[in-house]
């Protein structure tokens, strides 16, 4: 088989990141790769069409993780397979690297086949991938909830909190959220049809900001930001609450996380908190799909992306979303199919 | 029915506690009570014969949850009862007051009726009441315990400790336990077979001494004291770990509670948190009775006690909690039957 040698753009980190990461921290670099299988390998050759920003990304900025090529969720196309499992011309998403072309297994990259295509396809990186399966899981396996139970998200207007918040509604429950500006909050209200929802940037007192929403208490809290905010909520808690615990954004980029004081109110309140990654829940995954892509298509579920256009605008669009500068899920485009 | 006035002597919080309590936050004062059952009441007469120190006793001397007269569990006699499920006689357990004699109803004291007597009246204080309950339900009901795994107890010889500890060697998983004097670790390796046990106060590096006790973590930690200890348990935890939170000692005497910091294990170790108060759970206490007494009896279950005598003497054995100073379950010994 002759070899194809093409140019491939990346997006390099530049060091180990502390604090906020910089979009200096990374680099835009040209270089080569043989777009080729070798003989007897099971390796996939991508074409990258839409990458992934997600918060967990943080922490394998640090040294602690580290990973040093960025790596993140995307969609793809396969461009030359030796896995039996992919062919020419397949569409797939799961883990791929930030660069036009990637050449991966489908074990380490853990690989989906797309098989409906008349959705978006950069949906796959967000309700459709990743972030949607971890809204599925997180609310309806780790939060055990029930019609008419009073539910707060925090970060939700986000790629996984939107979701969480419709899924809430859906079921019957009371559903609040919070975001981080006004644009934001009116979409949780407007869009996606939150009972309420607030700036928490605009409160002095996140706690008695709650008990306004929930003068009877909190069934039900999504965990996506930690810090004063996860003070704040135990506080409000109900009896028997659970506390599903998704990410921790605000306290990604400190040096020492702030201190939870709280957690006291964990036996006073039985309070169950349970932290969950979305890897260990992907046998859901079809099960999730024949109930969502319904949904979507006609109409009962929405979702809001933010697409930033060209891997050059990558890093801007993953630092953005530290300082809560995207509404909806961050997107990037990379290239056409 | 003739009125029978009796002096009655009584341990009364004089005011509203900060930071730890002292022996001088109490009084000793004698007023008179009648014994008598008022016409159509359902009220008990109780005549005190052993209290128990609990920690949770701490929370009700703060203005927040506030409850003047001291109050904790006890063994009693009932003298008089105008409850037909009590008669004269009986021996009872429950809510009663730090006194001689109390005039109680047996909702409001949830009062069990003792019917095993050929054990230590006292241990209905302990293993046998309350703090019995609350390791059995708390290890076997919220731990979730498999034989085999990695058990970790804080506050390790005391009350409910010291039963999490051999309820966990009886399922046969490896158990440490943490502890603030040699007296205790001898105790908890030699009296109570926990595998290994350590000081904490001697431990410069907790994180490193959990390390050293659980080389490949810890898959169920019994909360009891709060604060650094669950810091350094977080990034000791495995994968799948549960956290019962029992209590948190270590910061009841406290303005500002410690701040907890590693609470973002929760989500990469997929850890679940949970606490519980034992008094949701008592319906298991016919079951839990059925088990240990026979346990009990054949000595494969052990109970030590730490016995004050004389009701004088409970201000300083309730303050001794908060410093460690019982050497297992701290009861007052108020009069002989």
């Amino acid at each position: 088989m002759a070899e194809e040698v093409m140019n491939n753009k990346q997006i390099i980190l530049k060091h180990y990141v502390e604090g906020y990461p910089k979009e200096s921290d990374m680099e835009f670099k040209n270089n080569n790769v043989k777009l080729n299988v070798p003989e007897g390998s099971n390796v996939v050759v991508l074409k990258n069409l839409y990458l992934s920003c997600d918060p967990y990304m943080r922490s394998r900025m640090s040294k602690l993780e580290g990973s040093y090529p960025i790596t993140g969720c995307g969609v793809a196309k396969v461009l030359k397979s030796g896995d039996s499992n992919f062919q020419e011309g397949d569409l797939v998403w799961g883990m791929t690297g930030w660069e036009e072309y990637s050449i991966v297994t489908a074990t380490q990259s853990a690989l989906f086949k797309i098989h409906d295509k008349n959705v978006p396809l950069s949906y796959y990186t967000g309700i459709l991938g990743m972030p949607g399966m971890t809204a599925y899981v997180g609310f309806y396996e780790i939060c055990s909830p029930k019609k008419g139970e009073t539910v707060f998200v925090s970060a939700a207007s986000g790629a996984v909190g939107q979701l969480v918040g419709q899924f809430a509604k859906m079921l019957g429950c009371y559903v609040v959220g919070s975001a981080g500006t006004k644009e934001k909050v009116d979409l949780l209200k407007n869009k996606f049809g939150f009972d309420e929802a607030f700036n928490y940037k605009e409160e002095k007192d996140l706690v008695a900001a709650l008990k306004r929403y929930f003068p009877n208490g909190i069934d039900i809290y999504f965990e996506n930001v930690g810090g004063k905010m996860l003070d704040a909520v135990l506080v409000n808690m109900k009896l028997h609450g659970r506390i599903a615990v998704c990410g921790m954004i605000s306290q990604y980029n400190l040096e020492k996380t702030e201190g939870v004081h709280n957690l006291f109110c964990l036996i006073t309140k039985r309070i169950r908190m349970e932290g969950f990654l979305v890897s260990d829940h992907y046998h859901l995954y079809p099960k999730y799909l024949e109930m969502i892509i319904p949904q979507i298509k006609g109409g009962s579920v929405v979702y809001v992306e933010d697409i930033a256009e060209g891997l050059e605008n990558a890093p801007k669009a993953l630092v953005g979303l530290f300082y809560g500068h995207n509404v909806g899920k961050q997107v990037v485009k990379v290239s056409r199919e």
